[in-house]
């Protein structure tokens, strides 16, 4: 992994989770393995995130429908926090769900929904 | 499944896959159950797809992430072509493919690129 | 969604669920969000649910276990309940893990086990 | 694999595909690795189908509907046809895809109901 | 499930996650269904797991694999925890979710990791 | 992607694939869309199945088992090919989807043992 891109994913990152958050959560990818970390940052963050040809809300919202699908608890809450701050609305990220609901059935849905209650709570919470 | 619902979804997949091609959708979801064409009319199309809160071009992406995650054929196929329909371009179809690589595997990815570039080249080749 | 639907809906979930737990469930999926739990009672349940064709009994095991393949928890949960109440006995429940466990692994068994384990200690402690 | 239990299944599965299928079934297992044929026939027959609690039908439509929802195609073929020796009838086997549709999505249910319409129609034409 | 073959499947797993905790094991799968256990330790010890052709140490990695893939949660962290006794060093078993996150996403691998995290941490403690 | 990293990967593909399929291979890949091609290669190849710490036949064992789970068609036929050049026999291939049988299931074990048959037997037919 370059240098180069490594930091440029996490310039990327850090708008999507806010610069409050990037320490955290390089941390938390560190301990469980710094290569996930710097992986995570680089390529998914410094490679694809940083693509143009999509909105970072697109992408965003995208991202929460693939991860309530296949049932990826982690990355579904982180996606859920970065998508509001990629411009997408509460309102928004939960019509996600009833796309997600009719092609990948009402139980997907559900579990994400509480999920999204979950973050939304935490957040408004502070 | 009320009538004018049933009617409101009929307009809607007419509107997302054509004039041409709405009758011979109909009638490959009637030949496999009258039902399940009512419901994908009626629900699918006439409470879901026509919702607000979320462009169609938007909902279109959306459901590309979904199908291509969960490896659904038909559905996949039907949903690149009614994307173009609903306003997104090639390019942002393929996008979508990046954000499936890295939340859902370069595997899933590829079977679905395979499957965008077939539906390309049928409508290209008309 | 028409009123009348709705209205059947609720009165088969009702049926399904007891009527003590109706209203919580409704108002789990309205704090989710509102349409969610509308299309949940009136089509999930005025529309599938209500169909003839095959029993309360044998849809509530073959739902049972396509979420126990996906590994879908709230459905899950409120799937085995609603079983007891569709006719289902405990046995039978478990016996649709078997299934499971040849054709989606022994390792989705177990996690549906332990989820069906979880609801019958909780109704037998009342 | 004990031969009683290896006997045991090879009579269950003839029962549930009929006498004509069960030796180019267990050929083309065989074809494939003669271990998975011994513990397909020995253990998913002899073991699991061969239990008593739930009747052949109820765990053919269960089965169906775990296949689908996970879109095993080679399996989800051959147990539509068992479903039809097992004592289902096809109106049943296709009101398991409207459960499927509600709880993994009509894009499963539409792909699993192009399978069991290609095996309906292959059975009609002897 | 003839008795010797139990017995080598209880002998196979007692190998596997270790003398003092073979017994809880098989406690937690009876406690589930009595037949639960007993197909585990016949089958998927006394016959898959015991096989050669494929030493412990891959096979392990393999079926981490796969659970992380599919999201299978207690499957998954048994199978962490034997993987050590079967010979594949905590480096190897974080290498196989790299492995993951090219071909299951990264968010099925971070899923994962979270889960290696705690059974190292578990294990690390006593 | 920086240029030494994607050069990186094209090596380490050539030596998977072989001399003769790397330029077919890469070409499939452009065809569908340059920028998958160069992360397959680059990301895919140059920094993951580049890394140590696993041998790159018990890689293959992996990607196998998590492809056959997944039922991801084109990246599992491509991985069965591979295995054989990174040092993988026939019989163990073979025997992962025994692995895959009992944590993922039966049906998806034998529609990963028809996909090995084939890239078997197109490799005898030269």
């Amino acid at each position: 992994m370059e240098k180069a891109q490594y930091e440029k994913g996490i310039q990327q990152f850090t708008q999507m989770v806010g610069i409050e958050s990037i320490d955290p959560l390089r941390e938390q990818f560190k301990s469980l393995s710094p290569d996930f970390e710097k992986y995570v940052m680089g390529f998914v963050g410094g490679e694809i995130w940083s693509r143009s040809n999509l909105d970072l809300r697109t992408r965003s919202l995208c991202s929460i429908a693939i991860l309530a699908a296949l049932g990826r608890t982690n990355a579904l809450e982180l996606n859920i926090k970065m998508a509001l701050n990629n411009g997408a609305t509460k309102t928004e990220i939960i019509e996600v769900f009833f796309q997600v609901a009719i092609y990948a059935g009402f139980a997907a849905a559900w579990d994400g929904l509480v999920k999204a209650d979950k973050v939304f709570k935490e957040i408004d919470a502070g």
